[in-house]
């Protein structure tokens, strides 16, 4: 699976079982192949007429490296891969895309709710792997947006139920980046501004919940939860997500609020953060409590993703850098950010040994910070 | 041409003609030596005293790559290449190059009318390749300022000129991007706002349009236009021009815009990107109708293009790329462009074959793709 | 020391002395572990608990490449590393350090006062090398600031002191990217405002600056002073310190301010740059006075700065490229920038070479400007 000769222990290290430390479910039903379209491409909408998803790079990997756990020639085409998608029903296509992962424990981010996904158990028991719960502020707010009736209720019970939910937790997690983005005043809000945000909140609570006042709220709220129990919170950054001019999801935007952080000592984590992550490995080489990951990005870039490793490498301490999958919907983006996170981590180190910058044990204790070490330390598992 | 060996298929499909959806008219005279380098240079004005801007990459490709097209070895000094220009005359230097760039069919965006240009049907003829027009729309409100009393008529003709001008065009081109950054206001100005600003405009039509309403008041005529003829509009985006911050072409700026286009069914082409080419291919993979071309920095960046076409192949999918040369002004930039574009996306394609990533039928559909199907598809050509 | 095989010009040109053209003074003092460890990290915090800044790119290629300058093996572990470095005593490693670089001259930022640093005469004692001396206006200001009592004295005596202090310079420095981002009003505030801002400022003197209408003043009055005396001034950009955020450090930010001296004539050199460093190159392609320098980032990025060169060498004039070490602290950071900077220019040039895109006159030609003789002619060494 790896692309390049490397010694023995570097190899080992590569090859040794991942924790992914932010994944989501993925769904429990079969796909057809418009649902499957759906998923594979980036906007969550249906490719433009005459064209297909699997003219991507997350396409073609697909075809290339999930068809052989399905038992497949690499390359088959589309429907050839659907077929025997369907012929294997999605249990077993699951447990063997996950399996092929090589993960020895999930972190899975539970923010979208939904019967059709595999809860965080599941996902373990599917991959034959540990698995532990990231909770997901903004979905918590909705919950106890629905259930409150006056601003008061509302704050009391977000602090409850951040509470009791971290409490199942090894971390928390938000999308900030996606409702206002990252450049939000670092401040914590004044209460008075927040009960008049909450009133207008819970006339209309179904709604998605993008006043940065309450937002700001929820996250100051998540950050005492965070600092009293220990636990990291997760920040989506950089592409992933339409809602907010990508721009604004550089993290370089939320440097003020990571400095106010940084007495607290609550651990920052940057996921994703591409095209940022040059930016998101700076902060994280600045600031003694910034992590960062590339995950969605590496199953993405797919064939391309050496590239997006290296610059990550660029700058970001070993200690810092960790691997998440960000598999979302289906198996495959599990099993393929798993291969890109290998291939392109050994595609980085081989010529760091070539070159003689780097020694074998210098590569093999990086491959095995990046790739497990870090997430046990940081997430205590 | 090409610097890698490749099976016979993606050789093919690499060297078969282009579409060059992006391109404006090379100039019909003579050029001295401070002429050609001011137009081989990025800014428009003079290399500083003891320099020239034959020491930068695109200089040195002319010296490289547009030598042997007229009859020299490669690598003469920047006098002995001018010497030969100069022997051959314009119009043989121009049918040469440009017919050495392989391009079946030029849009030539008309926008910087000036008669030292060769008109669309004049490149189609020097290149022996069809040509169609891109109108540029900044232009034809200049047009229409300049003719135009009182504020009701300047929005009539503006309406008027531009269902006119599309008429006998394959696509509209705007460089709001220039005049006021991509950070405008989505949103269709109100008309009160509109005649105010016609008002203030009318009292000085011969300078450029600057005023944020009316341009997008502009745009958004144009928009219907385009819905109207089934016309694609292209924004120049990132580097190409020093009018605005650079930061403000940033393509991610115009996210709310690019929203607001999606339910119309406007094909949005992105062109040049440039150092935001990843943005740029993240709207691509986003929203279903827009598109991605680096045309400019293919030819600027020269020796280093292979990098900027890997970035963009990061994200685009392969059905939203396009080849665009961004010629401007000397032969040679087309002839440069179509160069790199060709060995560039050689140079990406090679590694993913002999990775076992793609098959060389996915290669070289996707080299078609990029070279010519996806614009005759878009364009309607 | 160089990692690929060039033709003999190539590799004399890559060879030959640098000028380093942006650096600061090493300190003079025996450094702890723990001090080092600050010394090495990016943020002056020390590592996590369990962790350290040897597990960097920057911590490793110490180990790689100044453990053999001071009589030891590659890649031995850090504490063999300290001990030696103990051993031999500050005095004999920075001479060793600073002369294994293979510097001509050093232009010294003399920014940081401070009795623990050398002076620039000492750097070129140390270094057997020439010294100058580059004056950082914001220190300037600082010693203005503490003996002023009034507005107008404040002003009189800020241009009387960055006169003479310039006097005795080869060019001048800004951090205000740090104090309040590159986004700053390009104008000269008017004398009212300043007067009000100084009397302000008068009342807390001690403060590091940070009001933009000072700054301002501050950055105009250096440029008449530079103008005077054909200085060019040189900003601090992209990544360097926390004290901003990183977005706002982007050079293309200061577009306007840059538009604005360029009829004045007066040079602008970018430091740093990274990530930002294609920007950076595009400006100095498009203006006429701007100058480009990554130098933090080579040293920085260690084994991955082939890319960051390759980056800026796609779009930058070859005679507008400098070499600058940032060196900062302690002489390692002098050796690495130079072998990161030789090593990378290298590996950019050998593909150049081999695909037969430059003659190795080109490339022996760009390896001279950029290491040393565009710094000679701007600075008027």
């Amino acid at each position: 699976m790896l692309p390049v000769d490397l010694p023995d222990t570097v190899r080992e290290a590569l090859l040794a079982p991942l924790v992914d430390h932010h994944c989501n479910g993925v769904r429990r039903d079969e796909l057809s192949r418009s649902r499957f379209e759906l998923l594979i491409g980036d906007g969550g909408g249906p490719a433009p007429p005459g064209t297909t998803h699997f003219d991507t790079p997350f396409g073609v990997a697909v075809r290339r490296w999930c068809a052989p756990v399905l038992g497949l020639a690499p390359h088959v085409t589309p429907s050839v891969y659907l077929s025997r998608r369907a012929e294997l029903g999605p249990g077993e296509v699951n447990r063997r895309l996950l399996r092929a992962a090589g993960v020895a424990a999930f972190l899975v981010d539970t923010g979208v709710e939904s019967g059709e996904l595999l809860s965080a158990a599941e996902m373990g028991r599917h991959a034959d792997a540990a698995a532990d719960e990231i909770v997901r502020i903004e979905q918590i707010e909705h919950d106890v947006a629905e259930m409150a009736r006056i601003a008061v209720d509302y704050m009391d019970s977000l602090a409850e139920e951040l509470v009791a939910r971290a409490a199942r937790a090894v971390g928390m997690n938000t999308v900030i980046a996606h409702r206002c983005g990252l450049d939000f005043d670092p401040s914590r809000p004044s209460r008075g501004s927040v009960i008049a945000a909450a009133n207008r909140r819970l006339s209309d609570p179904k709604e998605r919940l993008t006043d940065p006042v309450l937002l700001r709220h929820l996250l100051w709220t998540a950050v005492d939860v965070a600092r009293e129990r220990g636990l990291p919170l997760q920040f989506h950054t950089g592409a992933g997500e339409a809602d907010v001019e990508l721009h604004r999801a550089d993290p370089a935007r939320m440097t003020g609020f990571i400095k106010a952080l940084q007495p607290i000592g609550v651990p920052v984590v940057l996921l994703h953060c591409y095209p940022f992550h040059r930016q998101a490995a700076y902060l994280a080489a600045t600031f003694p409590h910034v992590y960062v990951d590339v995950g969605l990005a590496l199953a993405r870039t797919a064939a391309g993703a050496a590239r997006v490793m290296e610059e990550v490498l660029e700058l970001a301490p070993f200690h810092k850098q960790l691997f998440g999958s960000d598999c979302s919907g289906m198996a495959e983006s599990c099993h393929l950010a798993a291969v890109y996170f290998r291939r392109s981590l050994a595609a980085a180190l081989k010529p760091r040994l070539d070159a003689d910058e780097w020694t074998a044990a210098d590569a093999a204790r990086v491959a095995h910070m990046v790739g497990s070490g870090n997430a046990r330390r940081i997430y205590r598992l």
